[in-house]
């Protein structure tokens, strides 16, 4: 059998393709590793419209039961592991034995953050450890903050946070904040950003919530044997903006990535660099990564593919 | 005073557009005829992530109340007469006496669906008369719906219809179907679909829901004291496309439009011609027109006032 449309990635994007790929009645099919993705780990969404707060796991049950209600199957456990096209078909490499074929794909795999990889912040994440400063800013009020890392994306967080929190510490690994010098400089007029640098955070701290962040103060010019002297903040919560990982490693050298290995895409219409491929969400170039953003992208994702699908009836 | 960002519209793209702004501490407003605009007349949503079925009111509701919890102001019964743009500051008129002043704008007023403007039409409103197809075909299985407009829209418009209706007419009130040659010849091969030329549709009639489509049959090369002949045709929908109307009029000279009046935008990040000022949703040239859609380009318009507010800062 040959699918009209397989949708990869089951989380916000995905699963509102789903729901209109299955109004539009095509022979779809969503493939994920886990359904929800990012989104599960979200403890409390709220700024997804139509909702004061609702979690992560309980918005992709509602999104999940929508595409089921249609009746488009979800298979989950799946691994797509690589995309070719011969001819006008896809054909889809799982973990699975079988390939699977289709004359459309959307690619909605999403990302995932770039980890500390230091003791406590998985046992802290939603708990004080976040990655995500337009979601979690507005939780932080009159708290003191760090944020690990001192790129733009660092900055960024540190000026959301500066309506929120009471204090705020960038720390940064290499001897340099590197984000913008502007943005520096309207951290630094707030009077309440602090900038560390030659930070190595080591762990993160806490009894049910973070409460202290404990880094090896690398000072420059230290002799090679000397590590540095370990040292604590009190702080309620960390930012971590260490970088994004699109999963996006199965269409290399399939589809356009960017530096980043985001998947190029026409922002009009979701296409990418391959006829009949589709890519909507945080896996894609799109410039915001929200959940509503997503979702929109998803349902643009769908209704290009029945487009193009219609355009090859012949 | 000098607002930071005014969202003018409050339907799903400015409502939306209006809790990214609160939770970002802009200093903001929604300025609106109407809260809800076009979603109010919605009686039933099964396509908005999260909601297997909403009524466009309680959706709007939601966001509303989302807006508000953030103290962010919703401005009924303004209506915007005309903005400009005096160095960096936004001037915009309303039917108040007062101008209001804003570093940065959104507009996101949305569009209206061009009526036939004949009885029955109105009354019959979300009744078996519709005027978006990937909205609503799925609620028409196994009926007889006629398609007024002959033009590319009313052609997809049946093309969304044939997995659903059992017979579909395509009335156009010109001598000819103008709609790709590519579509009409997909509705024939289907032996669903018929098309009525010369057909000027006069009476939407019915009980409680649409039952008959009364039209003039203008048969050509009739003299010009003969009208035609009056035809009525059974059918329980009338999906309507005659065109849509950009609520854009105050923008006109002010922002680039398009050829349908509406606002040209960048699609990645909302900018329209003049800095600083952004769209979203409906009124502007993204390619589909859906709530959802409209949702996410409401955030994205919010991230990108954010973004060049905070460039602007000195």
């Amino acid at each position: 059998m040959v699918y009209d449309l397989v949708i990869i990635g089951g989380a916000t994007s995905g699963l509102t393709a789903g729901i209109y790929a299955a109004r539009k009645k095509l022979n779809a099919v969503i493939l994920t590793k886990e359904i929800g993705g990012q989104t599960l780990q979200t403890e409390s969404i709220e700024n997804f419209p139509g909702f004061e707060k609702i979690s992560g796991p309980e918005l992709i049950d509602k999104m999940k039961e929508q595409v089921q209600k249609y009746g488009l199957p979800i298979k989950s456990g799946m691994e797509v592991k690589s995309i070719s096209k011969i001819g006008d078909i896809f054909e889809i490499s799982t973990n699975m034995p079988d390939e699977i074929k289709a004359k459309s794909v959307i690619i909605a795999t999403g990302k995932n953050p770039r980890r500390l990889n230091v003791p406590g912040e998985k046992e802290f994440e939603n708990k004080g450890v976040v990655y995500c400063s337009t979601c979690d800013a507005p939780l932080f009020g009159d708290k003191t903050v760090v944020v690990a890392g001192g790129g733009n994306s660092g900055l960024n967080s540190a000026f959301d946070l500066l309506k929120y929190a009471v204090k705020i510490y960038v720390m940064e690994a290499s001897d340099k904040i590197i984000g913008d010098e502007f943005l520096q400089e309207k951290l630094k007029a707030s009077g309440k950003v602090e900038f560390i640098t030659n930070a190595d955070i080591k762990e993160i701290k806490g009894a049910n919530f973070v409460e202290k962040i404990v880094y090896l103060d690398k000072k420059t010019g230290l002799p090679a044997d000397e590590a540095g002297e370990e040292k604590t903040l009190n702080a309620q919560g960390i930012f971590v903006n260490v970088g994004w990982s699109p999963s996006s490693a199965f269409v290399k050298g399939f589809l356009e990535t960017n530096e980043y290995g985001e998947i190029i895409i026409d922002p009009k219409t979701n296409e990418t660099s391959v006829k009949g491929a589709f890519a909507s969400g945080d896996v894609t170039d799109v410039k915001y990564k929200q959940c509503v953003i997503a979702a929109g992208e998803g349902a643009k994702a769908a209704l290009s593919a029945y487009d193009y699908l219609k355009s090859k009836l012949s």
